[in-house]
């Protein structure tokens, strides 16, 4: 199940020609109502590309009834022509829908510095309109025509039950890990039936992306088209206390996170890096984002190498301001093995086994503070340097 | 020439068997006067080896008569035994050389966390210390001796003409461009007969690495073991004006500098970026770093692919507080190419020659002051994913 799940939505994923490869490149996500309550967190970068910048403002208002989304082209770095490109794209879908533009978000993904083919996209709106379904199988096809270098569609589904009834919360999502040529965009639109204000639903979205989509840190390349939206029709008429709702939220999130570690192109394993027992999440986070920056790191973990040391020197460029602790202190686990104790070799590394599961755990207790963070990333592989060398992307 | 090649200085290098290869790993450069003026810069890791640890202390009375390097272990995490090792090995130079302990430094270079064989290492220290001369080829056998994953050894030399004579400064310097298996520890011993105070001495030498050695970003992993090392003997009697004494040394460590991106394990180019035209030079150095660390941007040049779209994207990420900038008014040029005009695209990317030679330029023209920094790279490449995870290192 996907976008479709909840009640007042309708989807289609269809092929519009973007894509040399003649895959799917166009999909469209509706919200039927009765309410269109809706939030969005974009990319942080300074240089975004015309959809994040058209989609920004029309969210402000706290409303969306559609979400126009392409492969094939990323729209970004191409000065007003582009910008124009996205707003014609988001004209097409209201003409079809009976709505205004600025209730219709767009997002893509695809080259920088390229325009989009916007005779053969404005084309393709009739037609994704026409297919647009509540069918699970609609929504699957929306999956599937976001996908760049994706190698599988990533959906996810959670529902929350409430003394007034069920509320579904659905979402889709694409990006290879952030791994990907041309620095595979990361989009995901969420849909629940929920009746949920758009306040409500700004404060839902940041927290859960806050500890899922932004606890990724694939390859340390952040895109400049990032979009995650939801959207919520209040189909199902029920309010579902915050809590339960978050929850659901940040499930979906969370899920479909574990799904673009995945299929992150070239990746061997995917790691948590936690680390334990800091002053704050912030200085927590900020060593376990030092250390799922360092390649030796990485590239050791690829090797099934539980290499400690380049752990321990990574950590150790953390500026004190940012996160106090003493290096003398530091514990490091490799896998649940405590290979690094205050600071020097502990039990043996032999004993790790890395080769066995694709998933790794690192664990680094600072001993500084009661605070904790989880951070996930991908190992350095042969393939990542393929797939970001080989090709022009 | 090397370490030899001023006046006041002995140098040499054998095999104490620390490596399991067999080759030399043990080094001394001792300072025969009149004068024993000495500096150092170290890594500004917060996980430091014994070795920093001990010259830290010891160099900061401005005097230094030797300083021993060995490879085959970096001495880094290994706890009170490890500093009592380094202490062990100034204490047996020193007496060697009937000096005080507290004027030997000691450097190490090699596995963090793993003991270094003390046994060995002082049965060397005599073996050493009778080798010592002032011939080019003992300067040679020193630079040799402190090489790990290097393929060539690494000597610079430049004289300075003053009306009262020549000086000389010379240096030596190990280190794959920090590509290497185990954080490849970046050493350098420059050497000068100069009459220089030491606290003229400290001063020269922090200008001359904060241009030079501080402006390498191979791949971004810091060194625990980084030491840098300035020895003036004042034997030529000269004492030369502090403009040219200090341009002087600055080539020596931009020589040596070069010399170890053309080495940098797996590396097919070395890659300048220059930052032009920002609000401030340290605005100019955290773009350039930024893009230095994008393994997406590292991956193309390796594959011979002006990616501006990959850069952009990268110099969007630096915080706006730490550099201001228009991201509309970016210019990229690529070997020249104007490849991005105002943050569009702008020339074609296939005019860009990246194949044909081992450096590349990438100048960045943030329009927003006339602050100018270049931070030199080097390209991320199926080797260094093969050299950094395929063996435990």
């Amino acid at each position: 199940m996907s976008v479709t799940a909840a009640q007042g939505f309708r989807a289609a994923g269809i092929t519009a020609g973007l894509k040399a490869s003649g895959k799917p490149d166009l999909a469209l996500v509706v919200n039927d109502g009765p309410r269109f309550d809706a939030a969005a967190v974009f990319t942080s970068n300074r240089v975004v590309g015309a959809p994040v910048m058209w989609s920004r403002q029309a969210v402000k208002d706290g409303a969306a009834r559609a979400v126009v989304l392409n492969s094939g082209s990323a729209n970004v770095c191409t000065g007003p022509g582009g910008f124009q490109d996205a707003h014609a794209t988001a004209e097409a879908v209201a003409d079809g829908l009976g709505i205004g533009a600025i209730d219709v978000l767009v997002a893509s993904t695809g080259v920088i510095g390229v325009r989009l083919a916007r005779e053969k996209l404005l084309a393709g709106v009739p037609v994704v309109t026409a297919a647009l379904s509540h069918d699970p199988a609609a929504g699957q096809a929306a999956a599937a025509a976001i996908m760049t270098t994706d190698t599988v569609a990533k959906t996810a589904t959670r529902t929350v039950e409430t003394p007034d009834g069920v509320v579904t919360v659905g979402g889709m999502a694409k990006g290879a890990g952030m791994l990907a040529p041309a620095l595979a965009t990361m989009l995901c639109v969420i849909t629940t039936d929920a009746v949920v204000p758009h306040e409500e639903a700004d404060a839902v979205l940041r927290a859960a992306t806050r500890t899922t989509f932004d606890r990724v840190d694939s390859d340390g390349c952040q895109s400049t088209s990032d979009t995650v939206v939801l959207m919520a029709s209040g189909a199902s008429g029920v309010a579902p206390g915050r809590d339960e709702f978050a929850a659901a939220v940040r499930e979906v999130c969370a899920d479909l996170v574990r799904q673009l570690l995945a299929d992150a192109e070239g990746a061997t394993h995917d790691i948590a890096i936690t680390v334990k027992n800091a002053t704050t999440e912030d200085a927590a986070l900020a060593v376990a984002r030092a250390v799922s920056r360092s390649n030796l790191v990485k590239a050791a973990i690829f090797g099934n190498d539980p290499n400690w040391g380049r752990i321990l020197a990574q950590v150790g460029t953390v500026p004190e301001e940012v996160a106090p602790f003493d290096p003398e202190m530091l514990d490091i686990y490799v896998n649940s093995v405590k290979v690094c104790q205050a600071g020097g070799a502990h039990e043996s590394p032999d004993k790790v086994d890395l080769a066995s599961s694709r998933e790794a755990a690192i664990d680094i207790d600072l001993h500084a503070g009661d605070a904790d963070a989880t951070l996930w990333t991908n190992d350095l592989t042969h393939a990542y340097v393929e797939e970001n060398s080989a090709y022009t992307s």
